[in-house]
Parts: C-alpha cells; sequence; structure tokens
C-alpha cells in the first residue's frame, strides 16, 4: 500500500512538477510531443499531402492519442483530487485533447478538432514557472483584468454602433444587386471589417453616398481605434509604476511601498530613512 | 386626484429607477425586447428568411410596436417634465424605436430604421449605475472629452492632407480606364481608405509612380496613426492619476499626493486622516 | 502719401489680422470661398457632372481664380516686407492656388492642381489663435517635433527591411505568372501595404513558402507597429506632465516649473511656499 | 615593415572611423555606392527594362561587385583583430553583400539576393554616431530590449489562438468549394492576415457562421492589437522618465530626482551642484 502512494507520489512528481530535472525532462518531451502532433493534423488537412499518406496519418494519429491517453489516465491516477484536476482548465483540455480521435470512429472530420491540442502548450509557461518570465507576463494579464470593465463597456458601446452603421449602409446599399450588402447581418458584419480596419474588400459600397459614409465610419474608426490601445498603455504605465515603486521597508512596521519622495512611514509615520536626520 | 398622483409616482419609479427592485426588473425586460425586437429587425432584412416567414414578421414587428409605444406612453405621462423628456436624448431615442413601424404604413422598406432601437440599449449603463461599472466608464468618456480638441485639430488636418493625396492620384491614376480613381471624390475615399490602414482593394493604383506614391502615403499613415492613440492614451495615464491620487492635504504641512491607504503624512509624519485614531 | 499708407494699414488689418471684427469676417467669408471652390474642383472632376455643366465650372473656377488673385495681390501690396510673405509658407500656397487656373489656358487638365486651395484652410488656425485651440494643437506639434529623430530612424529601419522582405518575396513568389510580384520595386510595393497592416490584396502571395513568409512579416508588423505609437504616446505623456507642471512662481527669483513637492526653489533656493513655515 | 603598419593603420582611420574628414567623405561615398547598387538591383528586376538594358545591367553589377570587393579585402587587411571583423555582424553582411554576384556565374537568379547590401546601409548610424541621434535610438533599441520577453509571451500566446481559430474556420468553411479555406495551414494564415487587421480579402468567409465567427475574432483582435502597443508605450514612458531624471543626489540632505537646470536642492534648498558658486 506504501510502496503505492510511493509510486504515486514519483509518477505526480515527474507528471505535474517542473522543478525537478525529471518533470523538467517529461514537460519537455509533452511539448515536442504536442507540437509534433498539432502539425500533423494541419498536414493531414493538406489535401495533396493528405492524398498520399493517408495511411501514415491515420497510424501516427492514434499513435499520439494512445500515448496523451495513457498520460491523461496517469494523470487522473498521480493527482491527490481527481475530480478537481479533472474539472480544472488543464484537465479539461487534455482530455478534449484525446476525445476528437475516438470521435472519428463514429463521424467522419472530427479530426480536425485535435488541434484543441495546441491549447496544451500552454503549459509551456510552467516550464518557465519561475523567475522573470512568469513575472513579466503577470503584468499582461494584471493590465489585461485591470482593463477588463472599461474595454467591456467600449466593446459593448462598438457593438450598438456597428448596428446602426450596418442598417444604415443597408438602407443605401442594399437595393444595388452588384454590393454585397444583401442584409442587416452581412452590413454589420461589414461595418466590424472596415471599423477594426481589417477590410477585407470582400463587400464594398459601390454608391457615392455609401462611400461617402464607409469614409466617416473609417474616420470615426481612426479615432476609436485609439481607445483601447490607450486603455491598456494607460494601465501598463501604471502596472510599470507600481512595479518600480520603492522596494523599502519600514523599519518600524516593516510595510513597503513607499513613494520615492516619502519621508516618514506612510503607516506609522515613523522616519523612514534615518541618514537625513531631519 | 391624490391616487392619480400616487399611480404616476408608481409608475415613474418603475419605469424610470434602477434601484428598486420592480425598477430593475422592469428595465431588464425592456433590454430583452430591445435585443429581441433588433434581431426580429436583422432577421427580417435576410431576404431567404424574410420570405419565408413574411407574414410572422409582420405580426413580431406590430406587437413589439405596440408595447414600445405604450412603454413610451407611460414614460410621457409619469415623467414631472414631459416636455423635458420628450426632448431629452432618450426622449427622442424612445419616440425614433416606434415610428418607423407606423411610416411603413406609408413608405416601403421604412422598417429596416428600426435597428435605431438598439441605441436604447445604452439604457443598460443606467442599470450598471451605481459601483465601479460607471466610474470606470466615466474615465474613457473624460479622456474623449479631455481629448476632444486635439482630435478634432487632428481630424481637420488629415481631412486637408486627404484632400490634396486625393487630387495628386486622380492626376496620376484618373487617365487610366481600369484604375478606379475616375473622379477627386473617389480618390479622397481611396486616400481614407488607405491612410485608416482599412485598405479595401477596390480601388487600387496600377502604375508605377501611383503604386510608389501609395507607398509614401502608407508610410507616412503608419507615423501619423500614431498620433490619436498617442493623445488618447496620454489622456488616459493622465486620468488614472488624477483618479489615482488623494487631494487630501496633511493638516500639519499642507502637503497632498497621499496615496489612499497613507495613514500618516509621507512629508512630516504626523496623522492624516483623523477618523482612525491609531 | 499718408492716405495711401493708412490704407495700406487698413488692408493688412483686415487681410492679415483675425483679431479685429473686420479681420475675422474677412477671414471667414475667405475661408467659405476656398471650401466652395475645392468642392467646385472635385465636383469638376466627376465625369457625369462634368459633362453636363462644362461651361458653369469654367466660368466658376474663372470667378474663384480673379476673386483669390486680387486677394494675393492685396496681400503683396499691403504688407510691409513684400518678397519676405511672398517666399513664406502661406505666400507661396497662395500663389500656387491661382496659378493653374492660367496654365490651363495652355495645359489641359491642369485644373485638378487647384485642390492645392485646400492647403489655404490651414489658415483656420490663424482664426483660433488665441486660447486653449492654439495650445492644444501646439502640444501635438512640439510631440511630433520631439519625437521627429525617433520616428525618423525608425522609419530608414523599415525601409531597409521592407527592401529585403521585398527582394525574399521576389524571389519566392516571383517565378509564377498570376501573382502579383513581377518586380523588386513591385514586391516593395506589397511589402509596404502588408507591414502598415493597409493590406489591399491586389497583390497576394499564392506559394505556400510565399504564404508562410506573409504571415511572419505581419506577425513581426504586428510588434513593429506598436513602435511609432509607444514613442508618440510616450512624448504627449510627457508633455502633458510638462503642461501640467507646478505654475507657482519663486517669490524671491520669479522662476517657476517647479514640480509640486518641491520646497525650495530649485534656481535661487528660497523657500517657495511660505503657509508651511518649516 | 613600419611604413606597412602605418599604412595599415592609415586605411582603417578612413574605412573605419567616421570621426575624421576622410573617414566620413570614405562612409559618405559608400552610402551613395550601396543606394546605388540597390536600386539598380531593383531596376534590373523589372522585366521591360532589364529586356533592353541587359548588357549595361550586367557591367554595372560587376563594376559594383568588385568595388565592394575590394572594400572588403581592404577592411580585412587593415583590422587588427581580422577574424572577429569577418565574424562580426558588419563583417557577415558586408560578405553576403559581394557573394550573390560571384555565385550567379554559376546559378541563374541569384542576383535578386544581392539586394541584401541595402543592410549595409545600417552603418549610417555609424556616421551619426555621436551626438543626439545615437542617444534617441538607444531609447528604441532599450524599450524593445526590455519589452522583448513580454512581446514573445504574447506573440507565443497569439500563435496557439491562431492556430485554434485557423483550424476551427477549416471545418466552418473548408467544405465549401469556392472559399479559400482548402487546409489548415491555409485558414492559420488567414487568420494572422485577420488578427493583425492586414486583412487582404484574397480569403474571405462565405457562410454566415463563417462570417459571425470572423466577426468575433476582429472584434476580439481591436482589444488584442491594444497590447503590444501598450508595452511598448509602457516601456518608452519609463525609458523617458529615466532618460529625463537626474541622478544627482543633494550634497545635504541627500535627496535626489532633482531637474537638470535646477540649482538647488529642491527639498533643503542647499546649493546642489558646486562649479555654479552663486
Amino acid at each position: 500500500m506504501k510502496d503505492r502512494n510511493q509510486l504515486r507520489d514519483r509518477i505526480h512528481e515527474i507528471i505535474f512538477e517542473a522543478d525537478t530535472p525529471e518533470g523538467k525532462r517529461f514537460d519537455v518531451i509533452i511539448m515536442i510531443l504536442i507540437v509534433a502532433s498539432v502539425l500533423t493534423v494541419m498536414l493531414e488537412s493538406v489535401s495533396v499531402i493528405q492524398w498520399q499518406y493517408e495511411e501514415v496519418f491515420y497510424i501516427i494519429e492514434w499513435i499520439f492519442t494512445i500515448i496523451f491517453t495513457i498520460e491523461y489516465i496517469l494523470r487522473l491516477y498521480s493527482v491527490r483530487y481527481t475530480w478537481r484536476y479533472a474539472t480544472s482548465f488543464y484537465g479539461v483540455i487534455d482530455l478534449l485533447a484525446i476525445i476528437p480521435t475516438y470521435l472519428s470512429i463514429f463521424f467522419m472530420g472530427s479530426q480536425s478538432l485535435l488541434v484543441i491540442r495546441a491549447l496544451r502548450l500552454m503549459r509551456v509557461f510552467r516550464i518557465f514557472k519561475l523567475g522573470q518570465f512568469m513575472s513579466e507576463g503577470m503584468i499582461i494579464v494584471k493590465a489585461m483584468k485591470a482593463s477588463r470593465v472599461k474595454i467591456s463597456i467600449f466593446l459593448f458601446f462598438i457593438l450598438i454602433v456597428v448596428t446602426i452603421i450596418g442598417a444604415v449602409m443597408y438602407l443605401v446599399e442594399g437595393t444595388f444587386d452588384n454590393t454585397g450588402f444583401t442584409s442587416i447581418p452581412k452590413s454589420i458584419y461589414w461595418a466590424i471589417v472596415t471599423l477594426t480596419t481589417v477590410g477585407f474588400g470582400d463587400i464594398t459600397p459601390q454608391t457615392s453616398l455609401g462611400q461617402f459614409l464607409s469614409a466617416v465610419v473609417m474616420i470615426l474608426g481612426y479615432a476609436v481605434i485609439a481607445v483601447p490601445t490607450g486603455i491598456v498603455s494607460a494601465e501598463l504605465v501604471d502596472q510599470a509604476k507600481a512595479a518600480a515603486t520603492n522596494t523599502q521597508a519600514c523599519r518600524y512596521c516593516g510595510e513597503d511601498g513607499h513613494d520615492d519622495d516619502a519621508k516618514h512611514c506612510k503607516y506609522c509615520g515613523n522616519i523612514l530613512n534615518e541618514p537625513h536626520n531631519h
């Protein structure tokens, strides 16, 4: 019984931890396998290649799936709280990464779903867990989280604007046969393509009034595209400032986070940097 | 008479206020109805769907319009200053949201104007009126307002630039038959499409000189697109700083600029906000 | 003789100054005339309209030209240093705005050059000369000037990158007949269209290798587009900070530009804000 | 022997140093030759021109190559550590800039590789080595280096996202014949074209579901494009602040953060930099 626990702990150490040499090696191997399997799925979708090597792809796909299935079972087995892992973000991804192959026995074409394995690559951040890499990533995540509300309001506003623009353009251009503005949803699609400055050109205004309105939309979009960038920039400037803040801790109460020009601890009022002797 | 006033007050409370449970419930129901009615107008514009369910759409449209008309009348009835509401931003939108259906009796096709109902969704901000949501939105609005003059100057400058570019491109490309530069307004349209980096590709330069000039315009646009973004970013950085800075001044030395969590003046060490009484 | 000088001064006051009521009125009239004349040139280039009203346009064009010629002569007459005005930015623009019509007697088609009149609209900034409008514009101009060197270095770097990308894409795609990569200059044009995210789509890679390289170029461009925006943003944040700096002047030496937390004048060392009594 | 060393030193001074008049003149001449040779390669690729002047180009190309070969040999000869130069960035570029012509004796078409000579233009920064120009460039380079990790994490994340989007779009659109989504790699190419807002329009969604998903991708891309811009902006704001802040500390109270033009400590009022002796 104890041996079994030891085995479980050992497996857990190799599979889940990236600090030990074995754990790191395991993670690197898994990463390479994921990249290889995603590339396989990609190549398989290219019809010229697929026709020639149909059987080879079939075998390779099953080999990857079996390896990942074993890995998944080992993860379930070795983890302390099986259910918690199974329902966690990575647990769900790990399961979704093997299901499509089994589904392909019943449903044709579901193999393409295997690219969901690419999401498993996010584990790569675990390898670099320690040190600078993670904290830098954290600043972006923090800035994104902090600007979440602002960006949501902004996107909601954009959705309303885009609906109105789409409807107006449908009214202006829709009666002409050769334009792509055949319905309001298609016109909204055009408005989004335009406002985000993607500009595919699959649908373009043909009438003078339509082109004039498009020009107005684009000029507005020019000013509007500045907003989310401004939001994230301001947030990142803020984060950078927070990170740059004085690391000095008060000798009396131990609190830190003081400004560079602070002379007294802002929490207990004691003098901060002795040498000054005010 | 008193009963009637009480009724009016009750209706007002439900329709206009979002703080009471009934008011909130009413607002949520109206939101759902607006979204449903906007989706109906969108679907109606898709010809395949419209042909099949013409009658259904006709009925649904009138149901929504009647509901919104009753709501509009109740608003007019319950509000204290009827005229002020009727001429306010939301009052006008509320009216515009019901007119097109009545107009469609006389004029065909005016139903598409019903998407103006989407503007009514901006009332959603009222539901989240209290708390963080609004203040975050306010920062964007403030930053937009503060950079209004700068962005106007910039857009005015862009308009002049775009006119010149359009005329030059018309001179260079206009004589060739297969290019789209058939007039100066069309060339200005192209210049706007290019400078905003939308790039539909419906009009593209064919001559070497035209392509060279386009390249210059794009390279310039590359530097120019930075300006509105920079303006809004700088403004938002400013707003964030202003919002983050406590306006409280120390009672002893008069210094301000203290952090929100400061308990002692960082300059003289005296206690900042009395109530804490450390 | 004295009367003549008085007349000159009077004309100068009306034409060149925007502070007096007459000066302002004159400027507004000229602005309207310029906009009208630019719109005329635009409409004239639309062939459908031009065919119908050829004579009308001919007459209108000459009327505008004669008015602007009289204005130009009055400017030359009333200004103190005739040559300095004639060679100044606005002086050259004023001349260029009338020449094309006279040229059109000898050369066909030179009328389109009349849109150069749009540049005269920049005089509009003179009307708003006083007050906030100008200072806001100045901040942009200052920020652009301050980031001039950085943006030049950046654009020079982009030009080199774009040349290399163009040549590589020409090698990869050039041998295929149906692609647009028919020469290195055309490929460089494509590289600029792509890197600036304009993306017309008139030239697109057809080979797998070409599409892969394009993807790399676009991903790089994604990071690269951030640089000019970052430069201008940083500069504008800086300008905003400079503008926000304390307006207090030292009572002893009169110098201002002190930081908000300064206690002593940084120029003469005297105490800045009396009430503190340190 | 001594004469030979003197000759070597003299050559070194002219070729490698940009401070002496001769060195500067040499650098300018080389720059002009590089630009001329790059333009020649460009023109040569234009088939109309190439057919007419085939022999002329052949001769010009060899003249440039011989000049650059002599220059390369002189560099190798005059430099103290031959191998270090030969393996340095500029050394490799200098070699790569002459090899293609020699290769063209054996392989047709390798002349286009000569545009690699454009990279040699980066030497231009050496001419402006001294003064403001370089330090401004350094700020960009520093900001790019400082944001390297953040941008890498971001790009890695984008690659995963783009793979998933590509696969989903392939599943949705791939079954239709006339769309360009013929394989997952092509769909990933489309996803990159869309997310970076380039939007060629060579591949566009045709189904309603595909257009809806594209709209979602674009709206997301709208928020996402803000991230690298925000990162670089924040970094440049930081660099600007670091560059603007004087590192000098007051000799009396030890405070730093004084402005460059400060003569007295803004905290205690004592004189800052002795030499002024007020």
